[in-house]
């Protein structure tokens, strides 16, 4: 018995492997589509099986798909939606033809199961077809734009409770960290005393607008395009079907999905994507920016800032005994870079929709399900290798701000800028204390010194000594 | 008399321009910062105003600054608010320092113009001191971005009001085009029909999700750091100024301004300005895709598609006669690619944040406030001389959608994916009409085609001919 | 038996699986970055097989490398460049650490091969030490950036093939359409006449260009730091060993590989990487203007230019029977896409170098050969399923040229261009044409214009009828 | 006497200030494109200058151009080449038709003057014609991208002295700080020492790459397209005068300009716009980062690294006393920024070509001047006010090295890497020294300790104690 059955379409006829599910269209793909080697995401599968099942499931209600093929078609998808049958969804993250391969790589799998459960032969797609009846009044153009709604849906659940992981770390430090007096820096320049507590309290605090941001910008996947077809018309979609394909959608998926408004907007504008990946690349700025704090207060530990220590993950040298890196946060600022340029990319494919439809959908998804895959990734061994164990060295945090000259500033209020400039700049050339120096010159007596010298006061609003 | 007068600094001295009302340290920033050759914005130095003003009658208030002082500087700050002084702000767009060239050249024009109120002699800091007095509890790090988000208000104020013109001027567009029946198009390939007026619907729908987005995204500058001085602890800012100084600013400047919950994150972070950026990327994303359609649908006269009409705005070619070309929508496509690139720099330079500060602010927010001003500008011309004045070549459109064969996806429901595949195939082989060779198949009747057929009917959903 | 061996490190013991080629220090960092799920590129296994062999040679050369352990690793190491042991490769592409998880996995994995070899039992390092033999004489911070230029350098090779061979079949297309005349368009509005060979001839012509600037941005990759050790001051190299293992790795993979001039600036900065980047993210901007160029021109069939014809390759559509769409031109503005965001992401990663390092070379690296690969893939594809196959509607052409104005630029050296205006305004209101409105003004006679007006004589420099 | 005269184009009349130099076409263009407010750069002015006098010159050559109206041309042209008329350039930097507005003002300011030079009333064409005097032969699509091509040289020249400069101050640098041991750093974290001389050496040496690479991308540029006219087909221009103009040209300017190969390609790709760009795009990834690490090193002056100290150029803080910042450094991390902003701006114009031309040319121009233009000028500041005055902590440098453990390195190819990680390990825990652990472990000997911890001799290739 051969290998291959020979299969038909529009375009003349081809192999295919005797066993597999996917079909012609498939193999086309596959041969004019040897880009990445990667195969699409699997949330985007599942997502395919769920769109897929609602359809049949509509279809079937409102009368025009018969129940025996109905059946059929659900169970397939049930199988998919379950992880199964994965490895026959072959063609690549990266291809032409807006996703019509992917789409046709789903009806062709979930066919032929069908197929097969209702005792045919694959590749005998009069008992189910491919496009005739697991497309069934859809196209490429509203399918897969919902599938890959409810794939963000789910990528983003991951995501937002690995950030609220993150938050809740960051103010357990913010706590433990709250007496700890250290010097704050600007311009990587001494400035004027704070508490590390509070410096972990702002990672937190920018970590929950991100929880927000990312949070808002999925809300507006909710409207899907389902029952648009070809150009958001609608053109061979029954209302009733358009109606309750959603409606059946949102329960089986569990997310709160609605029809769109205005279809034909829904079909052609991905700013719903680029508005999530606009919130991924904020969020990326963010940690990165934490990430490079985190390096920078840990750096040394004998001839750097060394203020708090990273929990040892691995050797840090094949050279260098006894070395040890912050690999942690040098993987988060990379996947904040992959982010940031994924977003780029993305920003591209928006921008290159015409007329009645983005065909760089592809591309788009690709990034988008990476960045929501990476990130979540990345910040659950931040949070549970990093964040969670980091020390503080508190004498030494207070011995800089000892030594430092920031402290100054809290004498301007009671002498003015212009000569506390003078006694700053007598300090850094002399070595000596702004204290002594200000006694010296009469500036102010001890007393009022130990008010407005206090570092911890000068942690929190206000003007030391004011009342003096 | 001599030219100049002489100022002192921590450095040492300088000479000043004897009649300028800035002084030495914006000598210094001058001398320092040769680079775009551009000033500040003019929104900008207004919102300078407003904060310096604020903090003046806020420091009165709460006793700290002598009052005959702080009504100088008041009313220094109200000649700035009403567009006086501004060419005494000299420093550049991009500068180093966090934009403390910036507060101290408000600080200087400021100080000195008091001065002058008050009787005495330019660069006479006795009088009145740009650091003790008009930059009173207050550090750059609060008081430049407090007068950035002011700047962003103004602006995008302007900028959505030009949107919203937009957005109707789509909207007559999409009630004046109702009618016409034109081919769609995916992948630029002829897809279904629709209708031109739905074209307008769609990118009116997009336009009024950005307005939605930037008006969010905006709303979240209303947290302003003022008091947070140096590193957002507070130092030398009383409790009671803090609270009184954005109720005042808020009521001068009319914005919703409130204290930020935590004023050491708002001094760090800058994820609302790129929130803000990240929303008019997607603006620009999508009206450079808008752009690109209309330049696509108005291709010709002779040659191209040539489905719509713009307006002919001036001569297009210094060498080919009677051309003209659709220069406002490749303004906006320019506009979009700068502001898209501008939002890269925004996203570097927030990136670049380290510890208790961004410094980079400079440059972020000579982008920030660029892209506003910019896409304002564009979208108003573009709305008046572009879109309200766009004509459609009717009978052309319908021409079109005879003689192309998408019309035959209307037959599907009726005879299956598979055999449309092959009437498709003939139709675009040989010329003929799909209506002619599903009669001669023997696949429909006469009757029901005049069903299935109708163009118009195709362009909203449901099957046609589904209850036949 | 159990299925696991303890190994120890500094930071303490793991266990690892009995039969891994890998050891403890790969366990760790597959722990520590479970982030995308890719493994290293092929390339970058086989580049790395290749230093550490020529690594073994050359310090068994110069008498530091015992001869046994020397040829037990060569041993290990030439299986890999065949192509074996890859799946003992297991850490992820992004990673923190610089590369050292990369580099340490190779170590780990050739150490236990030459163990098995030697016939000692794996983990037991006595016999082979992944540090202090496999990774004699070098760091990470050398090895690592060696085996990526390699990698380069061979995945270059590939693409510059898939270049030529495009390159050769545009110019194939500009010689088989050198007689078609077609319509030049400026602004995507009817311009002069040109012919469809000349704008192959173009494409050709910027290929040609791409070739040569990758070709030389890769050539720079010939300068490698082997022997800079930690942070390139070669502390544990001695200089012959540095010379020699520089000549081997040369004359193993057969590029013109020397020694950096500085080792130091070699070690730190990554501009050769950016330079290649950049040279393919330009060939990334021209291509996808050659695909836009190809869908415009072959848009329709019947509603669009449909100047030329792409080879069909996959029904286009799920749900409209009979489409066809020009994927492997979308697939290639994609591919673009995706370049030019790896670009921004290389960039970042190039910026964020520190001091003597840049620890981000793992996110760089990744994205770059991911550029590298994807363009020679979709090239491939692009020229032998695209451009090979494109044919000419020479009718329709020359049938647009007739119908347009746009010749009526070659009167304005006989009449001025103010004059010429009054032409093409008169023949675009009335339709008529540019022959008959001269003639009725009498402007030029009519064998003047059956040279003036020869469509083929405008698509070669000069001014038709000079000589009358 | 009415202030306005009135003129006539295409599309019907306008009032023109009745002094202006420039004429109907620019004043539509004003009120088109009132977009950023900057006219165009001065160089690009210059240069439509040089363009114009060139083909006038020409003209009048080969005889088409009456030699009085030549003469006249002339004479105006080289009045803006001297810097005169440049405020009657009025169009806005970002407009639409790709720069027919640029070219129209330089056509309509030129005609203007030599109508007033030959006695003539401005606004009367008929004795110079904008279009058929001044843009004989020409069109936008050649004149306008050879005139950017000249400005670019003129900046990029200014650029590369700039370079230079930068160059030789890190050089000097480099021998001033040759003996000065310091600690190296690799992920923020203590490696081996290096010298500091070293380190200024290594960023001397990626700028000799940058101005190499500058140079050789600038070089490009030396193919104008002068002759193609509007499509590249060279209609309406004679091959006598495309050969001539060129030379004129070159000579001219100065500038190794000659025709280009392939005029259709010339002008419609813009890869040589993105390849210089993309060389200012890796120096400002260079430079930025040279700007990190000088700030890092910079840190302190008590509480950071502190081990070189840059001049101090202006107070830092308008609330901090004697507070001084980085700023040199931080505004060419903001000019870096902005760079690569800026190519990410020229990169979506460049992609954005159609067919023919590319119509983006005006705000890719606009970004790629801006680029060349900031960089210069930052570079200047930056190596007179930073670069030139940095002074080592050489004790403070020494100090560090000695408390660090990563000298243990130099220990591995005596010891082993495995016994010299427990030396490390030791060494941190204990805060004992790496010699004190090695004698007493019975390691090495005094005398050999003496040799292989020598740091000095770290800092060169080579095994220290290896003859031992």
């Amino acid at each position: 018995m051969s290998e291959y059955r020979i299969e038909r379409d529009l375009l003349g006829t081809k192999e295919v492997p005797r066993d597999a599910y996917y079909g012609i269209q498939t193999m086309r793909a596959v041969e004019n589509f040897p880009i990445t080697g990667y195969p699409p995401h699997k949330e985007l599968i599942i997502a395919f099986g769920y769109v897929k099942k609602a359809a049949a499931m509509a279809n079937s209600e409102v009368g025009y798909l018969n129940k025996r093929i109905a059946e059929a078609i659900i169970k397939a998808t049930d199988e998919i939606i379950a992880g199964k049958l994965h490895d026959q969804f072959i063609v690549d993250s990266i291809q032409g033809g807006a996703g019509t391969s992917f789409n046709m790589n789903a009806n062709e799998v979930i066919a032929n199961r069908a197929i097969e459960i209702l005792g045919g032969k694959k590749g005998d797609y009069s008992v189910v077809s491919p496009n005739t009846h697991v497309n069934m009044a859809q196209s490429t153009n509203d399918s897969f734009p919902t599938a890959i709604h409810i794939a963000i849906f789910n990528l983003a659940k991951g995501l937002l409770e690995a950030l609220y992981e993150l938050k809740k770390s960051l103010h357990k430090k913010e706590k433990e960290f709250d007496d700890v007096i250290k010097m704050g820096r600007t311009h990587l320049q001494d400035a004027v005393p704070i508490r590390l507590g509070q410096e972990f309290g702002a990672y937190a605090k920018v970590i929950g607008r991100d929880i927000k941001r990312i949070g808002q910008s999925v809300q507006h996947l909710g409207e899907i395009n389902m029952g648009a077809t070809a150009v958001g018309t609608g053109l061979n979609a029954k209302p009733e079907y358009i109606k309750r394909v959603v409606e059946i959608l949102a329960e089986l998926t569990g997310h709160p999905l609605k029809n769109a408004e205005n279809l034909v907007d829904a079909t052609q504008n991905t700013d719903a994507y680029t508005e999530v990946s606009s919130s991924l690349k904020i969020l990326a700025i963010n940690i990165s920016k934490i990430a490079n704090d985190l390096r920078l207060m840990a750096s040394g530990p004998k001839t750097g800032i060394n203020e708090i220590n990273l929990p040892p993950r691995q050797p840090g040298s094949s050279i260098m005994p006894g070395k040890v890196n912050p690999v942690l946060a040098e993987v988060i600022n990379q996947i904040s870079f992959q982010v940031i340029g994924n977003d780029h990319t993305i920003s591209l494919a928006s921008e290159a929709g015409q007329l009645e439809l983005n065909v760089m959908e592809p591309v788009l998804v690709f990034n988008l399900l990476q960045s929501l895959s990476i990130l979540q990734n990345g910040i659950k061994v931040f949070t549970k290798y990093l964040i969670d164990g980091i020390t503080a060295n508190v004498d030494h945090c207070e011995h800089l701000v000892e030594k430092s000259v920031g402290i100054v500033t809290a004498i301007n209020p009671h002498v003015g800028y212009e000569v506390a400039t003078q006694v700053a700049k007598e300090a850094l050339e002399t070595g000596r204390s702004i204290r002594e120096i200000c006694l010296e010159r009469g500036l102010l007596t001890k007393e009022e010194l130990d008010v407005i010298l206090d570092v911890k006061e000068m942690t929190s609003p206000g003007i030391a000594g004011a009342k003096l």
